[in-house]
């Protein structure tokens, strides 16, 4: 039986709360004097916690593999990150705030210059037009409509943008039109499975229609369509826990992936401060609380390890805050590595610490990396984690008599 | 490869022994002092022997998931319990001493109380009549037969009986005849494929039979049934390990989920000093031993934490004259603990010690949950035990040239 399917037979409501604090990037690597950023950083109240409660180290996907941000939270929400996947079409267009739904497709695009003549490409990216431009030619082609389909674009970044199309029957199983090098003509989307036919005609037209619009523009007189995907359609956190469960996230990507599995997303400002505030405020109308910190990851990826353990300290400092909200049960962990000494997601596991009025404590009275290592969770997986929360909430009944 | 499948194509012969002590629900939390029932417990044996084994931490079936004795004893056994399920009307049978084998289908039933007139359900428990006066009534459904089925009813408890019928092609996908709640009828059996089909028709024979008998009774004058289910035809200890097993138990139910795995039971009284005894007297005949310690279990359930201590220190006073005995292999572990604090079954690991001739000794010289945090085992699962033990006693081949 699957984890998630297990979780659907033995959940039971409980009155008991559950706050999973993610440090976006939180895991790190020896800097300065040999210690973590998380090591390094002054961090008083998550120390004193760690006496009350048992840490381990815990690894997002699979031993080796760095995660996206989609594996990275699917598998902190208890969804095998091997099984669903969230395509990159899905993800560019959660990142700008758009809302998907199961009927939703959704395709990364790239503005692109054509030779005029041959129609082949000459410039993959349009010569990186201004993010201004993309909008701009957004708004033209905003104007394209399709008989039976409900047709959404958004401007992302420079030369690239975001098309989601809305309808019953669409699937995913589709080739991308970007034929990856220049000289040659963009291609066609092609159905995978005849389930994805549909998708694949409204796609083409939609091109046609795009193609005619952009034709004396310059240089951005093409497009192609990437990542094309289907929102996964992710069985709910009700459903799957029974849980009535928020995200308290500043940055629309993950606002986007806590939508998937059915949390309320909440307004919750751009500071730490605010995103403390709203989860005061919304205390009494959830039971789970997934509360996101953002510039962890940030600091991490520009490869500013002091910036990285400013951030962990601003957090350290609204745990006080955060306990004397009485959760039952709080977890505290990231969605993977992001050392600064590498600049970018690693595969390292994440220091966890798991704080519940009923624990088995472990000896550890500090938390960072090395500390955890002695752990008494040991080494865990991120998709362990809900369930072990859920057992600490109460929220479990007994498998088998 | 699955394990099963696996230990079937590598285990070999070896004249080596393995016992396999189980205390049931050894697993505690923090208490007194902050130990745990195994911590504060005085236990010079067992510590004495952790010098010499090695340590760790199990899980039973997966983290977060509180395990019935079902689950918590065929993980031990080395099966995986979200595979092979034993059915409650099984577990029920098995509860008190019934033999089941592959040709077995097993339901749990209550005798209720039925309006006259309307034929509905007016309490689902007849009242909780005594268990002299369900012995009774049981005694006049022993009358009933059915061609072609072997049938076997026996009280349990209160207003709670057990019935097995014995046939060919008999197959457990039905549903069950309570409708959860007063006011109505109970429901036909239905079998839910075609498999099914000839096992539906024989309990609702037998059901209008007994509905026939228990017409002019007050207040058992109907019954339902629950949970019915097959036995669920284990490969047995021979077939999977090449072992000559005996379990050594004091339980019915347990005796029961020993001889789903084709062991053979002992008749070892109702103390820990009588089994000791059997397992002397059985040495010569057998190459592994399951020895099960119930009340460690049922003091947890009672919230009981001196007499969890007790029951502990009790086992501990005849490991002398286990490894007196010289086994080869000596697991010490529990099925599922069963914290004092939490006065039921729980999801938390099982320390587990395992002693061989030539183990591998880590730096753990007690016996607790906290000191097994360190053990060089690490973190285990249950299934993994059995394997381990094997390649212990020199039972298992290399796999792969």
């Amino acid at each position: 039986m699957k984890q998630i399917d297990l979780m659907k037979e033995l959940h039971v409501s409980s009155d008991k709360k559950i706050i999973l604090l993610v440090m976006d990037g939180l895991g790190g690597l020896p800097g300065k004097e040999g210690k973590t950023e998380l090591e390094a950083a002054r961090t008083p109240n998550m120390d004193r916690l760690s006496r009350d409660s048992i840490v381990g180290l815990s690894t997002p996907v699979a031993p080796g593999i760095t995660p996206g941000s989609g594996p990275g939270h699917l598998s902190l929400f208890g969804y095998d990150p091997l099984e669903h996947q969230i395509g990159r079409g899905v993800l560019e267009a959660l990142g700008i705030g758009m809302n998907l739904n199961p009927k939703s497709l959704a395709a990364r695009g790239n503005f692109c210059s054509l030779d005029p003549e041959t129609g082949v490409i000459t410039d993959r990216r349009a010569g990186r037009i201004p993010t201004e431009k993309c909008a701009a030619l957004v708004e033209r082609l905003s104007a394209i409509t399709i008989e039976g389909v409900d047709i959404i674009v958004r401007p992302v970044k420079d030369y690239r943008f975001a098309l989601v199309l809305e309808a019953d029957g669409l699937a995913g199983a589709l080739t991308e039109t970007d034929p990856q090098k220049t000289g040659l003509k963009p291609l066609a989307v092609e159905a995978l499975n005849d389930e994805s036919r549909k998708s694949a005609d409204f796609l083409n037209q939609w091109i046609a229609k795009a193609f005619a619009i952009l034709k004396d523009e310059r240089p951005a007189n093409g497009c192609t369509l990437r990542g094309i995907a289907k929102d996964p359609g992710l069985p709910s956190y009700a459903e799957v826990y029974g849980l009535n469960a928020c995200a308290i996230a500043t940055y629309p990507m993950y606002k986007g992936i806590s939508r998937l599995v059915g949390m309320e997303v909440l307004d919750a400002g751009d500071t730490i401060a605010s995103e403390i505030e709203t989860l005061k405020a919304s205390w009494n109308r959830f039971d789970f609380f997934f509360f996101h910190v953002k510039k962890t990851d940030s600091a991490g990826e520009d490869g500013n390890f002091d910036a990285k353990v400013k951030v962990i300290e601003e957090t350290d400092t609204f745990i006080p805050q955060i306990m004397e909200l009485d959760p039952d049960v709080l977890i505290i962990t990231g969605d993977h590595s992001t050392p600064s000494a590498l600049k970018s997601h690693s595969w390292h596991e994440l220091p966890i610490l798991l704080y519940a009025k009923n624990i088995r404590r472990d000896m550890v009275t500090t938390f960072g990396e090395v500390a955890c290592m002695q752990g008494g969770l040991g080494h865990i997986r991120h998709t362990d984690i809900m369930p072990i929360a859920m057992a600490h909430a109460d929220k479990l009944t007994k498998y088998g008599a």
